[in-house]
């Protein structure tokens, strides 16, 4: 079955004074749970297309499949096949390989959400930002913040390895950076900080990342209120959806004097 | 507590048909797993430095904490405070968040190891390459074999916003290319195919990943028997401790005429 792999939709570019509005192509990311013979060992967020590959590979990457012969590879269909059963794939053993071991709460370098894959459990959870108290970001900060930021990356500057976070306030003043080596460690970095400080809901404060802008990302952006998310790179097309649904301003592609505006679009 | 965030170790920088063994910087990434009144909520692979700030910002965004205040933070360190005693850290709400939903197999876009977080670990599963078994990639095709993925990735070209992974033949033809909004599904999807048709142990081929060469990256390179790994990004220091464990030569930084060895070093 062919799956959509990208998504159109009307985005802002910026180049300096020159706003152009405009149709961009997005990359798809959906959640995807793999089983085995049955047992669920992992949900996902993918882009959908070679679904069978991505189970059967994690399968055995992860050494589950023990040796044993994938026997049946299938999507977990039942009767009425709305899109949402092409989102859970079985691999098959005949029951050979061994069950699984219960993986509790694990995640990875850039795992972020683990709990809550759709947007619609995410809403369930938070409200939509309230624009009156969020603080707007003028379109020369967004475009200054990605340089400003690298200025200071010291852990970037010495391996090239790490992305980064930072808070900043709408004047372009940096509030805080941290690094690591997985981009969603970096955010709960920084979200952490301000937590720890008293200082959230950040509505005063924007967001920048120094790499994509994935559902994660912005569900990160979401829980702690931050009203602008501006990004260095491409947002996926659930990121975008998830931004216009919170009320958040997204930037991706943030580079020199553009920037394209996703959130709203 | 001020933890080692960089290692130094040596490499062979190759520039045409240069070779230069230098001193290099890594990025280190270790396993932390963190804890909400006691409960295990994640374990993550991180760059060590403000463990606190993101135990309390992962447990906020994941909406954990649901409103309480948190009331301390530390390290599970117990009497002998070894380093993995920092590894582990602790949130509290003195028992006033709800207790985690244990959250079984879940994962994210980009997470591939969630059972085996540490070297160790996998030392206990894989064993080293036989390297009388595995193919020898000339520096040339190593050195082309970025330019060859990047002209066939489709959702790339349209995207900006996905990753891609490839296997190749030591002649550096192509085999597949799949691509992913995540580094580790590309690489899933790669050997899933692989496995599908009967072509795993991968001794025969190299991989290519067009991201960043983690820990996990190169993990699933020696679950599927790969020889070689070409990255165009840095790896970290554990991904390079892996691939020397495991005898895989590792490439990273791949670009044009250029290209760092870090396994063997």
């Amino acid at each position: 079955m062919a799956r959509k792999r990208t998504d159109t939709v009307l985005v802002v570019k910026i180049q300096g004074d020159l706003d152009r509005r405009v149709p961009d192509q997005l990359v798809v990311e959906e959640p995807m749970s793999i089983q085995l013979d049955g047992h669920l060992v992992a949900t996902t967020m993918r882009t959908p297309g070679h679904d069978y590959e991505l189970a059967v590979g994690f399968c055995h990457a992860e050494g589950l499949l023990a040796g044993e012969s994938v026997t049946g590879v299938r999507y977990c269909a039942t009767g009425s096949a709305v899109d949402s059963n092409f989102n859970v794939v079985t691999v098959e053993t005949g029951g050979r390989a061994p069950a699984p071991t219960p993986r509790l709460g694990t995640t990875s370098s850039s795992c972020g959400i683990c709990g809550s894959q759709t947007l619609d459990e995410l809403a369930d959870r938070l409200t939509p930002l309230d624009l009156s108290l969020v603080a707007r970001i003028d379109r020369e900060i967004v475009l200054a913040i990605p340089d400003a930021v690298q200025a200071v990356q010291g852990l970037f500057t010495q391996t090239g390895a790490v992305h980064a976070a930072a808070a900043f306030v709408p004047n372009g003043e940096i509030v805080l950076v941290r690094e690591d080596v997985g981009r969603h460690n970096a955010v709960d970095k920084v979200v952490g900080s301000l937590l720890l400080e008293s200082r959230l809901p950040a509505h005063e404060l924007g967001l920048f990342v120094s790499g994509r802008a994935s559902f994660e990302m912005v569900q990160k952006a979401w829980a702690a209120g931050f009203g602008t998310v501006v990004s260095v790179s491409a947002p996926t097309a659930l990121a975008v959806q998830t931004a216009k649904r919170a009320g958040i301003t997204l930037y991706g592609f943030a580079r020199g004097e553009q920037a394209v505006r996703y959130s709203p679009g």
